[in-house]
């Protein structure tokens, strides 16, 4: 029917997975289609920008998992008191995001040997250096990532840390406490627990 | 004065001229501080992730120039009827980011050869893959980016093209006539126009 909801995205959590944790904390029925690897060149000319996750939803399609991520956010409540305190949660998703696009500039890196090298930065450096700053800033706000309480920021890397586990070839949350506390909280909310619980089992 | 705005960044347009062209959509005084290139390896261990630009405003220190950019723009009224419409302005806005990305990876590359290699790829095949889609989607939309109105994804385009044309090696709005005439009008917002004629001259 019309008014389903449909999500498309690679047989992954990757990017999808926010959107997919915000979908369950909203208790709302979709379509979780998950379309095989291979019938990705047939797929991506089909999409608005070459590119997945998308949502059709309300008659339209949307791409863009950080703007849905938000959206879905703020029809849950766990958006700011205010606009500024939207862009502080913001604020936060893109540091997280940057941290992801420095993980991913490694870990889809073609060249072995420059593979080698940037690992090196990416693995000593770049990955601690958020990770550390991260840990202290949740630590400083009252055990979440924007304002001192839940929002979808904290969805957003509870969903996002299996992927960032994945390219940093280790769970990206050990010896950063906060960190780990903040994604068992998250994960520990009923209707995330449950969508975790029945999720397929990917490794990415 | 402590209520006095600063924004901190490199004398460049670059990722920071969406926040400036907010700022003076806004009227909003501010101090423009632009720091010297060899200055950076001092100033980035007191930014709060490591990067600019930095707004200092309300007596906290804001980074992440999208953030920073969709605040004013609510500030300004150049924001969506509802969330819905938020969405599409935050999803056009990272068509676009996902654009500079692409044309960054190309522009900033340090290896001449591979530089070469991923030029190929980047001028005739990726940008104008998002230019032509970008065309026909403000075409599509009244003229606008989002949503068949103006909005600050307008203003952040228009903020970002010389950036974006400084790394493609020409005019990104040349044989787009769309993207041309949203540029044209954006740049022809009074208060956007007089801050144009104004502010510093940079090649980037």
């Amino acid at each position: 029917m019309a008014s389903q909801w449909k999500m498309t995205y690679f047989p992954v959590k990757g990017l999808g997975e926010s959107i997919r944790f915000l979908l369950a904390y909203l208790d709302k029925e979709y379509e979780d289609h998950r379309f095989n690897v291979e019938d990705w060149p047939s797929i991506k000319p089909t999409t608005p920008w070459g590119q997945t996750p998308v949502l059709e939803a309300n008659g339209q399609t949307v791409t863009q998992s950080i703007a849905i991520t938000r959206y879905l956010g703020r029809q849950a409540g766990l958006c700011g008191a205010d606009a500024w305190e939207d862009m502080r949660i913001d604020e936060i998703v893109y540091v997280i995001n940057d941290l992801r696009a420095e993980l991913a500039k490694y870990h889809y890196e073609k060249d072995e040997k420059r593979k080698e090298e940037v690992k090196g930065t990416v693995l000593s450096t770049t990955a601690p250096f958020y990770l550390s700053r991260l840990d202290a800033h949740v630590k400083a706000n009252n055990g979440y990532l924007a304002n001192g309480k839940l929002s979808w920021a904290d969805l957003y890397f509870a969903a996002i840390s299996d992927y960032l586990s994945f390219m940093y070839g280790s769970d990206i949350t050990a010896g950063y406490p906060n960190l780990t506390e903040l994604r068992e909280k998250v994960l520990a909310l009923p209707k995330i627990k449950e969508w975790v619980s029945k999720r397929p089992v990917t490794n990415v």
